[in-house]
C-alpha cells in the first residue's frame, strides 16, 4: 500500500471565495494540469490546500470535484485533519465516499497533544475507512513533534503506510533516513515536503516529493523530480538553480502566501488566502512573478 | 471599559458529550458556583472551556445558558477565537446577542500568522460588537507572539481593553508591567493566566488573574486573589502554599486534563476533555485527589 505515496505528489491550493466556499471550476481547472502532466498523485486539502479553513461540506465538493476529474488515473490523496477526533474521522469518511484512494493526517491540535494522544487519534482514522493513510508530519502548522518511538507504533497499523516529513533542520536527509528505515515497515514510504529541499532529499533516497508548486507547476516539478528520483544529480541541481528564487520567496512568506500569489499571476484565480492570512503585497508580488519568469526557461504548462 | 476585566476572572470547564453536544445542565450548575461565589466576573469558553472543539451553535447555548444564570450580576465573557475571521465575526456577533459582556480573543491559527495578520484579525473582530475585548495572549496554544509594537497598535483600538498574558519565564512580573504600562493606555487592563504564578503577579501589580481554578473552587481562589489584591504578601503565600500540589500538576499535565479530573472527582460533571485529549489515569486521578484534599483545609463550597 506505501507504492500509492511514492513519486511526485502535487499539492493545489483550493480556490474559495471569502466565505469558504470552494470555486469549483477553477478548482477542477488546476487538478486538469496535474493529470494532463501526469504527476504520480494529487494530494488536494493539504496545507496550502486550506483544509483546516474549509467546512465538512466544502471538503467533500473539493474531492468530489477531483474525484471527477481525475477519473482513478492518478493517485488521489486527500486531506483529512481536524481538532476532534469525532471530526477526523467523518472526514476521512467522506473522503473515501468521495473517491479519494488515499488519507493524509496532521495531528492538529489546539491544547498540545501528548504522544499517546496523538497515538490514539491517528489510530482512530487509520482504522476509520480501507484507504492507506499517510502521517503529515508538519510542524511549523501543527506544532506537534513525532518521537521515533512514536512512529514505530505507528508503522505498526495496518493502514497507515506513509510519512509525509518535514525537511531536517541540518539538512542530512541521508542520516535521517538511515536512521528511520531500519525502524518502520518495508512497505512504508519516507517522504518529503519543504519544496526547496525534496530534491536533494530524493537523490538521498526519499520516496516522495510532497509538492506545493507541483499542485501549480507540475511540468517543471516533474522534470526536477525525475533528474532526483535518476540520481541524475547534476540535471537536478541544475533544475533546481531554476527555482531557487520561488524557494526563496517560499522560505520568506510562507508557501501559502507566495502559491496563491503565483496562481493569480498565472489568472488561475483571482482567490486570495482564506483571511485571516493576508495576500502579497503587489511589490512582493513583483518579485513572484521575477521568479515565475525565470522558471518559464523550462517548459512549465502540460 | 477595562474596569469589566479587574479583578478574578473564573473560567469555568464546558461539559459536553463525546460528539460535542455541550451538557446544559452540569454547565449551568458550574455557573451558578460562581455566582453565588460572586467572583468578578465569569470566563466562559476559555482554552481549558473547550471553545476550539465546539461548533458555532453549541458555543452560542452555552453562552445563553451562562447568561440566564448571572442575569448580569457578574460580568459574562466569552471567548470568540476561530481561525477565519468571518467565523470570529460571527461567533463576535453571536457572543453579543446571547448576553456576553465582554470578549476574549486568541490569535488561533493553523498557517502561522504574521504580526500584520493577527492586527487585522483582532481589529475585525473588535469592531464587529459594541462588546470590550480582551486579547487572549495563550502562546502554549496558539504559538503566536505578541511583539509590544503590536499589543501598542492594538491598544489604539477603542474596544480593545485588556490582555491576558501568559506568565513571563523569568517570572519578572513586576518588571514586564513597568514595561507594557506606559506603551499602553491608562484604560487597558493587564492580567495573567497560568495559576501557579498569579498571586505573585497580582501582587506585583497585575489587574487581573484569568484562573481556571477559580471555574471550579471559586471560594479558595477568591480567598488568595483578594489577599493578593490587599498586598497581603504573607496571606497570599499561605495560601498559594496550599494551592501547590495542584499547581504542580497542572505544569506536568496541562491544566485542562486535570480540571476535567477534579470535576470528575467533585462530581460536577462525567464529562471528559474532548478527544484526541485523553483523561487522566487512575493514578494520576489518584494525585488530583490528594491535591483537592489538601485544598479542603480552606472554605471549599460557596
Amino acid at each position: 500500500m506505501a507504492r500509492r505515496f511514492k513519486g511526485l505528489s502535487a499539492f493545489p491550493i483550493t480556490p474559495a471565495d471569502e466565505a469558504g466556499r470552494v470555486d469549483v471550476e477553477a478548482f477542477s481547472a488546476l487538478i486538469e494540469r496535474l493529470d494532463v502532466a501526469a504527476v504520480d498523485s494529487v494530494g488536494i486539502l493539504g496545507s496550502t490546500g486550506i483544509y483546516m479553513y474549509l467546512t465538512r461540506e466544502e471538503r467533500r465538493r473539493a474531492i468530489e470535484a477531483a474525484a471527477a476529474i481525475l477519473k482513478g488515473r492518478r493517485i488521489l490523496m486527500a486531506g483529512v485533519g481536524a481538532l476532534r477526533t469525532d471530526e477526523a474521522l467523518a472526514l476521512a469518511r467522506d473522503a473515501e465516499a468521495a473517491g479519494a484512494d488515499a488519507l493524509l493526517l496532521a495531528p492538529v491540535s489546539y491544547t498540545p497533544l501528548t504522544q499517546e494522544e496523538a497515538y490514539h487519534h491517528f489510530a482512530a482514522v487509520a482504522g476509520a475507512t480501507a484507504l492507506p493513510l499517510a502521517i503529515y508530519n508538519n510542524p511549523t502548522t501543527t506544532r506537534f513533534t513525532f518521537s521515533d518511538e512514536l512512529l514505530v507504533r505507528l508503522a505498526y497499523i495496518p493502514n497507515i503506510r506513509a510519512i509525509k516529513m518535514p525537511l531536517p533542520a541540518d539538512s542530512d536527509y541521508a542520516g535521517e533516513l538511515a536512521r528511520l528505515r531500519p525502524k518502520l515497515s518495508d512497505d512504508f514510504a519516507i517522504g518529503y515536503s519543504g519544496d526547496w529541499g525534496c530534491a536533494e532529499a530524493t537523490l538521498a533516497g526519499g520516496d516522495t516529493w510532497y509538492s506545493v508548486i507541483a499542485g501549480l507547476l507540475p511540468v517543471p516539478a516533474l522534470q526536477l523530480m525525475r533528474a532526483a528520483q535518476t540520481g541524475n544529480a547534476e540535471e537536478a541541481k541544475r533544475l533546481d538553480a531554476v527555482f531557487q528564487p520561488l524557494w526563496a520567496l517560499f522560505r520568506e512568506f510562507g508557501s501559502i502566501r507566495v502559491v496563491y500569489a503565483a496562481a493569480n499571476t498565472l489568472s488561475l484565480t483571482v482567490s486570495e488566502p482564506p483571511r485571516p492570512l493576508l495576500p502579497l503585497t503587489s511589490a512582493e508580488r513583483q518579485r513572484v512573478e521575477e521568479a515565475l519568469e525565470a522558471l518559464s526557461a523550462l517548459e512549465t504548462a502540460p
